[in-house]
Protein backbone atom coordinates (compact mmCIF):
# COMPACT_ATOMS: atom_id res chain seq x y z
CA UNK A 1 0.00 0.00 0.00
CA UNK A 2 1.05 3.54 -0.75
CA UNK A 3 1.99 6.37 1.74
CA UNK A 4 -0.94 7.55 2.69
CA UNK A 5 0.03 11.20 2.83
CA UNK A 6 0.91 10.90 -0.99
CA UNK A 7 -2.43 10.35 -1.85
CA UNK A 8 -3.79 13.30 -0.03
CA UNK A 9 -4.62 16.62 -1.96
CA UNK A 10 -5.36 20.28 -1.01
CA UNK A 11 -7.96 19.75 1.72
CA UNK A 12 -8.34 15.72 1.81
CA UNK A 13 -8.36 14.02 4.65
CA UNK A 14 -8.88 10.27 5.44
CA UNK A 15 -11.64 8.64 6.92
CA UNK A 16 -12.17 5.32 8.39
CA UNK A 17 -15.56 3.09 8.99
CA UNK A 18 -14.86 1.28 11.92
CA UNK A 19 -17.21 -1.43 11.13
CA UNK A 20 -15.52 -3.01 7.99
CA UNK A 21 -12.20 -1.40 7.88
CA UNK A 22 -12.36 0.81 4.68
CA UNK A 23 -10.69 4.22 4.88
CA UNK A 24 -12.43 6.94 2.57
CA UNK A 25 -10.54 10.21 0.97
CA UNK A 26 -12.55 12.90 1.91
CA UNK A 27 -12.73 16.42 1.57
CA UNK A 28 -15.22 19.10 3.57
CA UNK A 29 -15.40 21.54 0.28
CA UNK A 30 -15.90 18.63 -2.50
CA UNK A 31 -17.47 15.32 -1.01
CA UNK A 32 -17.76 13.68 1.99
CA UNK A 33 -19.68 10.33 2.38
CA UNK A 34 -22.89 10.33 4.43
CA UNK A 35 -24.86 8.09 6.75
CA UNK A 36 -26.41 7.65 3.54
CA UNK A 37 -24.19 5.74 1.94
CA UNK A 38 -23.76 3.12 5.02
CA UNK A 39 -27.18 2.57 5.39
CA UNK A 40 -27.48 1.75 1.33
CA UNK A 41 -24.69 -0.43 1.70
CA UNK A 42 -25.63 -2.07 4.76
CA UNK A 43 -29.32 -2.69 2.83
CA UNK A 44 -27.72 -4.55 0.08
CA UNK A 45 -28.01 -8.69 0.14
CA UNK A 46 -24.92 -10.19 0.37
CA UNK A 47 -23.79 -12.42 -3.13
CA UNK A 48 -20.21 -13.30 -3.07
CA UNK A 49 -19.79 -14.97 -6.64
CA UNK A 50 -16.76 -13.94 -8.08
CA UNK A 51 -18.24 -13.37 -11.47
CA UNK A 52 -21.04 -10.74 -9.68
CA UNK A 53 -20.79 -7.47 -11.87
CA UNK A 54 -21.32 -4.16 -9.61
CA UNK A 55 -22.04 -0.92 -11.07
CA UNK A 56 -21.94 1.86 -8.55
CA UNK A 57 -23.79 5.24 -10.41
CA UNK A 58 -23.14 8.94 -8.67
CA UNK A 59 -20.60 7.22 -7.16
CA UNK A 60 -18.65 9.92 -5.56
CA UNK A 61 -15.45 9.04 -3.64
CA UNK A 62 -17.13 5.30 -3.62
CA UNK A 63 -17.80 5.00 -0.77
CA UNK A 64 -20.94 2.83 -1.52
CA UNK A 65 -19.13 0.25 -3.39
CA UNK A 66 -16.27 -0.04 -0.97
CA UNK A 67 -18.26 -0.70 1.64
CA UNK A 68 -19.34 -3.97 -0.15
CA UNK A 69 -16.02 -4.95 -0.70
CA UNK A 70 -16.91 -8.39 1.58
CA UNK A 71 -20.51 -8.42 0.38
CA UNK A 72 -20.15 -8.25 -2.90
CA UNK A 73 -18.06 -10.74 -5.03
CA UNK A 74 -16.92 -10.24 -8.40
CA UNK A 75 -16.04 -6.34 -10.12
CA UNK A 76 -17.59 -3.11 -9.55
CA UNK A 77 -17.37 0.21 -11.69
CA UNK A 78 -18.06 3.28 -9.90
CA UNK A 79 -19.63 6.22 -12.43
CA UNK A 80 -18.36 9.87 -11.28
CA UNK A 81 -19.25 12.77 -13.46
CA UNK A 82 -16.93 15.69 -11.65
CA UNK A 83 -13.64 15.01 -12.49
CA UNK A 84 -12.01 16.09 -9.06
CA UNK A 85 -14.72 13.55 -7.35
CA UNK A 86 -13.71 10.87 -9.67
CA UNK A 87 -9.83 11.30 -8.70
CA UNK A 88 -11.11 10.86 -5.47
CA UNK A 89 -12.59 7.72 -5.71
CA UNK A 90 -9.82 6.63 -8.04
CA UNK A 91 -7.01 7.25 -4.87
CA UNK A 92 -9.49 5.82 -2.46
CA UNK A 93 -9.31 2.73 -3.98
CA UNK A 94 -5.80 2.21 -4.20
CA UNK A 95 -5.40 3.50 -0.53
CA UNK A 96 -7.76 0.17 0.17
CA UNK A 97 -5.65 -2.05 -1.84
CA UNK A 98 -8.97 -2.89 -3.85
CA UNK A 99 -7.34 -1.47 -7.62
CA UNK A 100 -8.23 -5.31 -9.06
CA UNK A 101 -11.53 -5.58 -8.30
CA UNK A 102 -12.46 -1.62 -8.60
CA UNK A 103 -12.31 0.39 -11.62
CA UNK A 104 -13.53 4.38 -11.83
CA UNK A 105 -15.36 5.93 -14.65
CA UNK A 106 -15.50 9.89 -14.89
CA UNK A 107 -18.56 9.58 -17.14
CA UNK A 108 -21.91 11.33 -17.27
CA UNK A 109 -24.42 8.38 -16.37
CA UNK A 110 -26.24 9.12 -19.58
CA UNK A 111 -23.59 7.99 -21.58
CA UNK A 112 -22.98 5.01 -19.34
CA UNK A 113 -23.73 2.65 -22.18
CA UNK A 114 -20.69 4.00 -24.17
CA UNK A 115 -18.36 2.05 -21.97
CA UNK A 116 -20.76 -0.45 -20.16
CA UNK A 117 -22.66 -2.72 -22.27
CA UNK A 118 -26.58 -3.00 -21.53
CA UNK A 119 -27.83 -6.05 -19.79
CA UNK A 120 -24.61 -6.96 -18.21
CA UNK A 121 -24.70 -5.72 -14.30
CA UNK A 122 -26.10 -8.23 -11.25
CA UNK A 123 -26.23 -5.42 -9.24
CA UNK A 124 -26.83 -1.36 -9.76
CA UNK A 125 -26.16 1.00 -6.79
CA UNK A 126 -27.21 4.89 -6.35
CA UNK A 127 -27.16 7.42 -3.80
CA UNK A 128 -28.62 9.97 -6.40
CA UNK A 129 -29.24 13.73 -6.23
CA UNK A 130 -31.82 14.14 -4.14
CA UNK A 131 -33.20 17.14 -4.38
CA UNK A 132 -35.44 18.91 -8.13
CA UNK A 133 -33.92 21.84 -9.28
CA UNK A 134 -35.39 25.19 -7.71
CA UNK A 135 -34.01 28.71 -8.26
CA UNK A 136 -32.56 28.46 -5.12
CA UNK A 137 -30.46 25.29 -5.87
CA UNK A 138 -28.60 26.60 -8.60
CA UNK A 139 -27.49 29.69 -5.96
CA UNK A 140 -25.46 26.75 -4.06
CA UNK A 141 -21.59 28.57 -4.06
CA UNK A 142 -19.82 25.49 -3.69
CA UNK A 143 -20.85 23.55 -7.32
CA UNK A 144 -19.47 20.10 -5.87
CA UNK A 145 -21.73 19.85 -3.32
CA UNK A 146 -24.81 21.64 -5.89
CA UNK A 147 -24.56 19.16 -8.21
CA UNK A 148 -24.26 15.88 -5.55
CA UNK A 149 -27.62 17.22 -3.83
CA UNK A 150 -29.29 18.85 -6.48
CA UNK A 151 -30.59 17.37 -9.62
CA UNK A 152 -28.53 19.86 -12.05
CA UNK A 153 -26.56 17.37 -14.08
CA UNK A 154 -29.02 14.16 -13.40
CA UNK A 155 -32.45 13.27 -12.53
CA UNK A 156 -34.50 10.61 -10.96
CA UNK A 157 -35.87 9.30 -14.52
CA UNK A 158 -32.38 9.15 -16.31
CA UNK A 159 -31.36 7.14 -12.90
CA UNK A 160 -34.29 4.92 -12.82
CA UNK A 161 -33.34 4.36 -17.13
CA UNK A 162 -29.88 4.03 -16.81
CA UNK A 163 -30.36 1.20 -13.81
CA UNK A 164 -32.83 -0.54 -15.59
CA UNK A 165 -31.09 -0.68 -18.70
CA UNK A 166 -27.46 -1.61 -17.11
CA UNK A 167 -29.47 -4.31 -15.22
CA UNK A 168 -29.54 -7.65 -16.73
CA UNK A 169 -33.60 -9.47 -16.23
CA UNK A 170 -33.93 -10.17 -12.27
CA UNK A 171 -31.49 -8.23 -11.78
CA UNK A 172 -30.92 -6.05 -8.32
CA UNK A 173 -30.85 -2.36 -8.15
CA UNK A 174 -30.47 -0.26 -4.93
CA UNK A 175 -31.13 3.06 -4.21
CA UNK A 176 -31.73 5.88 -1.23
CA UNK A 177 -33.63 8.74 -2.06
CA UNK A 178 -36.29 11.28 0.10
CA UNK A 179 -38.99 9.86 0.94
CA UNK A 180 -41.17 13.25 0.35
CA UNK A 181 -41.10 12.31 -3.21
CA UNK A 182 -41.90 8.34 -2.47
CA UNK A 183 -44.95 8.26 -4.87
CA UNK A 184 -43.04 10.07 -7.56
CA UNK A 185 -39.79 7.17 -7.01
CA UNK A 186 -42.09 3.74 -7.62
CA UNK A 187 -43.77 4.97 -10.00
CA UNK A 188 -40.67 6.21 -11.94
CA UNK A 189 -38.83 2.55 -11.07
CA UNK A 190 -42.07 1.30 -12.08
CA UNK A 191 -41.90 2.69 -15.66
CA UNK A 192 -38.81 1.34 -16.06
CA UNK A 193 -39.06 -2.01 -15.94
CA UNK A 194 -37.81 -1.71 -12.09
CA UNK A 195 -40.38 -3.55 -9.80
CA UNK A 196 -40.08 -2.53 -6.16
CA UNK A 197 -39.71 -5.82 -3.97
CA UNK A 198 -37.87 -4.20 -0.89
CA UNK A 199 -38.25 -0.75 1.32
CA UNK A 200 -37.24 0.50 4.42
CA UNK A 201 -37.66 3.54 6.10
CA UNK A 202 -35.17 5.50 8.28
CA UNK A 203 -36.45 8.35 10.57
CA UNK A 204 -33.98 10.95 12.04
CA UNK A 205 -34.97 10.43 15.85
CA UNK A 206 -38.35 9.17 17.94
CA UNK A 207 -41.58 11.02 17.16
CA UNK A 208 -39.73 12.47 13.35
CA UNK A 209 -40.71 11.79 10.11
CA UNK A 210 -38.64 9.61 7.55
CA UNK A 211 -35.85 11.51 6.16
CA UNK A 212 -34.39 8.80 4.16
CA UNK A 213 -35.81 5.95 2.23
CA UNK A 214 -33.80 2.65 0.83
CA UNK A 215 -35.53 0.90 -2.04
CA UNK A 216 -34.53 -2.75 -3.47
CA UNK A 217 -35.65 -3.46 -7.18
CA UNK A 218 -36.01 -6.61 -9.92
CA UNK A 219 -35.38 -5.99 -13.10
CA UNK A 220 -38.67 -7.11 -14.63
CA UNK A 221 -39.71 -8.75 -11.66
CA UNK A 222 -43.32 -9.70 -10.41
CA UNK A 223 -45.51 -6.52 -9.62
CA UNK A 224 -46.41 -6.66 -6.10
CA UNK A 225 -45.40 -8.90 -2.96
CA UNK A 226 -43.42 -5.19 -1.77
CA UNK A 227 -41.87 -6.09 1.88
CA UNK A 228 -41.79 -3.40 4.33
CA UNK A 229 -38.72 -4.31 6.91
CA UNK A 230 -38.57 -2.85 10.35
CA UNK A 231 -37.60 1.06 10.53
CA UNK A 232 -34.73 2.57 11.86
CA UNK A 233 -34.66 5.16 13.82
CA UNK A 234 -30.86 6.79 13.81
CA UNK A 235 -31.20 9.12 16.87
CA UNK A 236 -32.68 8.12 20.33
CA UNK A 237 -34.25 11.18 21.74
CA UNK A 238 -31.89 12.67 23.05
CA UNK A 239 -29.78 12.93 19.92
CA UNK A 240 -27.13 9.79 20.47
CA UNK A 241 -26.78 7.32 17.28
CA UNK A 242 -28.99 3.85 18.29
CA UNK A 243 -27.18 0.61 18.96
CA UNK A 244 -27.66 -0.40 14.84
CA UNK A 245 -26.01 2.93 13.86
CA UNK A 246 -22.89 3.08 16.05
CA UNK A 247 -22.39 -0.72 15.01
CA UNK A 248 -22.59 0.36 11.43
CA UNK A 249 -20.04 2.89 12.20
CA UNK A 250 -17.97 1.75 14.53
CA UNK A 251 -18.25 -2.13 14.97
CA UNK A 252 -19.23 -1.57 18.40
CA UNK A 253 -22.35 -4.70 19.10
CA UNK B 1 -81.38 4.84 23.81
CA UNK B 2 -83.12 1.76 22.79
CA UNK B 3 -82.88 -1.73 25.02
CA UNK B 4 -79.59 -2.89 23.85
CA UNK B 5 -80.93 -6.42 23.83
CA UNK B 6 -83.53 -5.66 21.03
CA UNK B 7 -80.97 -4.45 18.79
CA UNK B 8 -79.23 -7.36 18.60
CA UNK B 9 -79.84 -10.62 15.82
CA UNK B 10 -78.51 -13.89 16.30
CA UNK B 11 -74.89 -14.53 17.54
CA UNK B 12 -74.35 -10.62 17.60
CA UNK B 13 -72.77 -8.59 20.65
CA UNK B 14 -71.67 -5.09 21.22
CA UNK B 15 -67.94 -4.33 21.96
CA UNK B 16 -67.15 -1.23 23.06
CA UNK B 17 -64.64 1.27 22.46
CA UNK B 18 -63.07 2.23 25.54
CA UNK B 19 -60.76 5.11 24.27
CA UNK B 20 -63.72 6.96 23.62
CA UNK B 21 -66.99 5.12 24.61
CA UNK B 22 -68.53 4.07 21.25
CA UNK B 23 -70.32 0.52 21.26
CA UNK B 24 -70.37 -1.03 17.98
CA UNK B 25 -72.50 -4.29 17.23
CA UNK B 26 -70.49 -7.20 15.73
CA UNK B 27 -71.11 -10.37 14.66
CA UNK B 28 -68.03 -13.39 14.66
CA UNK B 29 -69.75 -15.05 11.75
CA UNK B 30 -70.10 -11.56 9.44
CA UNK B 31 -68.45 -8.77 10.55
CA UNK B 32 -65.96 -7.23 13.31
CA UNK B 33 -64.04 -4.22 13.39
CA UNK B 34 -60.50 -4.60 13.36
CA UNK B 35 -57.53 -2.81 14.67
CA UNK B 36 -57.27 -1.30 11.01
CA UNK B 37 -60.34 1.02 12.07
CA UNK B 38 -59.22 2.07 14.63
CA UNK B 39 -55.25 3.11 13.35
CA UNK B 40 -57.44 4.75 10.51
CA UNK B 41 -59.57 6.60 12.25
CA UNK B 42 -56.43 8.08 14.89
CA UNK B 43 -54.71 8.86 11.59
CA UNK B 44 -57.50 11.33 10.48
CA UNK B 45 -57.16 14.01 11.18
CA UNK B 46 -59.48 16.51 13.45
CA UNK B 47 -61.92 19.00 11.77
CA UNK B 48 -65.03 19.77 13.83
CA UNK B 49 -66.81 21.62 11.27
CA UNK B 50 -70.51 21.75 11.24
CA UNK B 51 -71.37 21.57 7.61
CA UNK B 52 -68.24 18.72 7.14
CA UNK B 53 -69.69 16.27 4.72
CA UNK B 54 -67.62 12.46 4.91
CA UNK B 55 -68.48 9.42 3.33
CA UNK B 56 -67.71 6.18 4.61
CA UNK B 57 -66.66 3.55 1.52
CA UNK B 58 -66.82 0.04 2.58
CA UNK B 59 -68.39 1.08 5.60
CA UNK B 60 -69.10 -2.23 7.37
CA UNK B 61 -70.74 -1.64 10.73
CA UNK B 62 -69.83 1.98 10.40
CA UNK B 63 -67.11 1.54 12.88
CA UNK B 64 -64.41 3.97 11.60
CA UNK B 65 -67.39 6.93 11.05
CA UNK B 66 -68.47 6.15 14.46
CA UNK B 67 -64.98 6.73 16.52
CA UNK B 68 -64.65 9.43 14.72
CA UNK B 69 -68.13 11.26 15.41
CA UNK B 70 -66.08 13.59 18.36
CA UNK B 71 -63.23 14.32 15.54
CA UNK B 72 -65.00 15.57 12.51
CA UNK B 73 -68.15 17.40 12.68
CA UNK B 74 -71.08 17.57 10.41
CA UNK B 75 -72.75 14.32 8.54
CA UNK B 76 -71.52 11.08 8.12
CA UNK B 77 -72.65 8.70 5.10
CA UNK B 78 -71.74 5.06 5.36
CA UNK B 79 -71.94 3.24 2.74
CA UNK B 80 -71.83 -0.70 2.74
CA UNK B 81 -72.72 -2.75 0.02
CA UNK B 82 -73.97 -5.91 2.23
CA UNK B 83 -77.32 -5.74 3.56
CA UNK B 84 -76.58 -8.05 6.62
CA UNK B 85 -73.96 -5.81 7.62
CA UNK B 86 -75.59 -2.33 6.91
CA UNK B 87 -78.18 -3.08 8.97
CA UNK B 88 -75.97 -3.66 11.71
CA UNK B 89 -74.28 -0.51 10.48
CA UNK B 90 -77.67 1.31 11.11
CA UNK B 91 -78.15 -0.51 14.39
CA UNK B 92 -75.32 0.53 15.80
CA UNK B 93 -75.18 4.13 14.87
CA UNK B 94 -78.96 4.11 17.15
CA UNK B 95 -77.29 2.58 19.83
CA UNK B 96 -74.76 5.05 20.29
CA UNK B 97 -77.95 7.79 19.59
CA UNK B 98 -76.11 9.34 16.59
CA UNK B 99 -79.04 8.48 13.86
CA UNK B 100 -79.30 12.30 13.35
CA UNK B 101 -75.29 12.74 12.14
CA UNK B 102 -75.47 9.10 10.14
CA UNK B 103 -77.26 7.69 7.62
CA UNK B 104 -76.66 4.35 6.01
CA UNK B 105 -76.72 3.71 2.44
CA UNK B 106 -76.69 -0.20 1.40
CA UNK B 107 -74.98 0.35 -1.99
CA UNK B 108 -72.62 -1.18 -4.16
CA UNK B 109 -69.51 2.00 -3.89
CA UNK B 110 -69.18 1.64 -7.51
CA UNK B 111 -73.35 2.93 -7.64
CA UNK B 112 -72.74 5.70 -4.62
CA UNK B 113 -73.03 9.00 -7.04
CA UNK B 114 -77.06 7.93 -7.41
CA UNK B 115 -77.29 8.81 -4.16
CA UNK B 116 -74.29 11.60 -3.54
CA UNK B 117 -73.14 14.26 -5.54
CA UNK B 118 -69.82 14.38 -7.17
CA UNK B 119 -67.78 16.71 -5.73
CA UNK B 120 -69.53 16.84 -2.86
CA UNK B 121 -67.45 15.71 0.22
CA UNK B 122 -64.95 17.07 2.69
CA UNK B 123 -63.85 13.74 3.55
CA UNK B 124 -63.92 10.17 2.20
CA UNK B 125 -62.64 7.25 4.42
CA UNK B 126 -62.07 3.56 3.11
CA UNK B 127 -61.05 0.80 4.65
CA UNK B 128 -61.24 -1.72 1.85
CA UNK B 129 -61.07 -5.41 0.49
CA UNK B 130 -57.41 -5.59 0.69
CA UNK B 131 -56.52 -8.82 -1.46
CA UNK B 132 -56.92 -9.24 -5.21
CA UNK B 133 -59.13 -11.76 -6.09
CA UNK B 134 -57.05 -15.34 -6.36
CA UNK B 135 -58.52 -19.00 -7.36
CA UNK B 136 -58.49 -19.35 -2.66
CA UNK B 137 -60.23 -16.26 -2.33
CA UNK B 138 -63.14 -17.35 -3.92
CA UNK B 139 -63.47 -20.61 -2.21
CA UNK B 140 -63.71 -18.62 1.71
CA UNK B 141 -66.65 -20.35 2.47
CA UNK B 142 -68.16 -17.43 4.67
CA UNK B 143 -69.06 -14.97 2.05
CA UNK B 144 -69.29 -11.95 4.38
CA UNK B 145 -66.23 -12.53 5.21
CA UNK B 146 -64.98 -13.28 1.36
CA UNK B 147 -66.41 -10.09 0.20
CA UNK B 148 -65.14 -7.72 2.89
CA UNK B 149 -61.83 -9.00 2.68
CA UNK B 150 -60.86 -10.09 -1.12
CA UNK B 151 -61.81 -7.86 -4.05
CA UNK B 152 -64.73 -9.78 -4.97
CA UNK B 153 -67.33 -6.93 -5.46
CA UNK B 154 -65.02 -3.82 -5.99
CA UNK B 155 -60.87 -3.53 -6.06
CA UNK B 156 -58.58 -0.52 -5.41
CA UNK B 157 -58.73 1.19 -8.72
CA UNK B 158 -63.17 1.35 -8.12
CA UNK B 159 -61.89 2.79 -4.39
CA UNK B 160 -59.63 5.46 -5.88
CA UNK B 161 -62.09 6.46 -8.84
CA UNK B 162 -64.99 6.92 -6.08
CA UNK B 163 -63.08 8.53 -3.35
CA UNK B 164 -61.69 11.18 -5.77
CA UNK B 165 -65.56 11.59 -7.43
CA UNK B 166 -66.72 12.24 -4.49
CA UNK B 167 -64.31 14.32 -2.71
CA UNK B 168 -64.40 18.22 -3.13
CA UNK B 169 -61.36 19.90 -4.47
CA UNK B 170 -58.93 20.03 -2.07
CA UNK B 171 -60.77 17.57 0.09
CA UNK B 172 -59.16 15.07 2.25
CA UNK B 173 -59.09 11.04 1.67
CA UNK B 174 -58.28 8.87 4.09
CA UNK B 175 -57.22 4.99 3.18
CA UNK B 176 -56.07 1.80 5.04
CA UNK B 177 -54.54 -0.55 2.88
CA UNK B 178 -51.42 -3.84 2.69
CA UNK B 179 -47.63 -2.77 2.29
CA UNK B 180 -47.09 -5.33 -0.55
CA UNK B 181 -49.06 -3.02 -2.78
CA UNK B 182 -47.89 0.23 -1.64
CA UNK B 183 -46.49 0.79 -5.80
CA UNK B 184 -49.84 0.17 -6.91
CA UNK B 185 -51.76 2.11 -4.09
CA UNK B 186 -49.81 5.49 -5.03
CA UNK B 187 -49.80 4.93 -8.45
CA UNK B 188 -53.48 4.33 -8.86
CA UNK B 189 -54.05 7.40 -6.34
CA UNK B 190 -52.13 9.46 -8.61
CA UNK B 191 -53.78 9.02 -11.18
CA UNK B 192 -57.10 9.56 -9.98
CA UNK B 193 -56.25 12.96 -8.73
CA UNK B 194 -55.81 12.14 -4.96
CA UNK B 195 -52.03 13.41 -4.24
CA UNK B 196 -50.81 11.42 -1.50
CA UNK B 197 -49.79 13.76 1.22
CA UNK B 198 -48.92 11.89 4.39
CA UNK B 199 -48.36 7.62 5.43
CA UNK B 200 -47.77 5.73 8.38
CA UNK B 201 -46.51 2.41 7.89
CA UNK B 202 -47.78 -0.33 10.64
CA UNK B 203 -45.44 -2.79 12.10
CA UNK B 204 -47.02 -6.07 13.71
CA UNK B 205 -43.97 -6.37 16.13
CA UNK B 206 -40.23 -5.41 17.03
CA UNK B 207 -38.76 -6.95 13.64
CA UNK B 208 -41.33 -7.81 11.52
CA UNK B 209 -42.28 -6.34 8.79
CA UNK B 210 -45.37 -3.68 8.06
CA UNK B 211 -48.51 -5.28 7.51
CA UNK B 212 -50.24 -2.33 6.86
CA UNK B 213 -50.42 1.45 5.74
CA UNK B 214 -52.16 4.38 6.22
CA UNK B 215 -52.88 6.87 3.45
CA UNK B 216 -54.35 10.39 3.66
CA UNK B 217 -54.42 12.41 -0.23
CA UNK B 218 -55.73 15.65 -1.21
CA UNK B 219 -57.98 15.44 -4.37
CA UNK B 220 -55.87 17.58 -6.76
CA UNK B 221 -52.83 18.97 -4.21
CA UNK B 222 -49.69 19.75 -5.09
CA UNK B 223 -47.69 16.89 -6.02
CA UNK B 224 -44.74 15.74 -4.22
CA UNK B 225 -44.25 16.88 -0.81
CA UNK B 226 -45.54 13.11 1.19
CA UNK B 227 -44.45 13.45 4.64
CA UNK B 228 -43.79 9.51 6.10
CA UNK B 229 -45.08 9.95 9.67
CA UNK B 230 -43.47 8.28 12.67
CA UNK B 231 -44.06 4.20 12.46
CA UNK B 232 -46.47 2.54 15.10
CA UNK B 233 -45.12 -1.54 16.26
CA UNK B 234 -48.09 -2.49 17.65
CA UNK B 235 -46.73 -5.31 19.95
CA UNK B 236 -43.31 -5.22 22.08
CA UNK B 237 -41.07 -8.50 21.52
CA UNK B 238 -43.82 -10.60 24.35
CA UNK B 239 -46.74 -10.57 21.89
CA UNK B 240 -48.55 -7.39 23.92
CA UNK B 241 -50.26 -3.90 22.82
CA UNK B 242 -47.60 -1.05 22.79
CA UNK B 243 -48.78 2.05 25.52
CA UNK B 244 -50.08 3.87 22.20
CA UNK B 245 -52.44 0.99 21.28
CA UNK B 246 -53.83 0.24 24.66
CA UNK B 247 -54.40 3.86 24.73
CA UNK B 248 -56.80 4.10 21.84
CA UNK B 249 -58.57 0.34 22.86
CA UNK B 250 -59.06 0.95 26.17
CA UNK B 251 -58.44 4.61 26.80
CA UNK B 252 -55.52 4.10 29.49
CA UNK B 253 -52.41 6.38 28.95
Amino acid sequence: MKNQVNLLKDDERIDQLYSNDVRLIQSPSCFAFSLDAVLLADFVRPNQRQRLRTVDLCAGNAAIGLFLHDKLGGQFTEVELQPRIADIARRSIELNGLAERYQVLNLDIADVFSVIPKDSADVVLCNPPYFPVTAKSQKNPNQYLAIARHELKTNLVTVARQMSGLLKMNGHGYLVHRPDRLTEILTVLQQNRLVPKRLRLIYPKPGREANMVLIEVIKDGKAGGLKVVPPLTVNDAAGNYQPEVRKLLYGEE
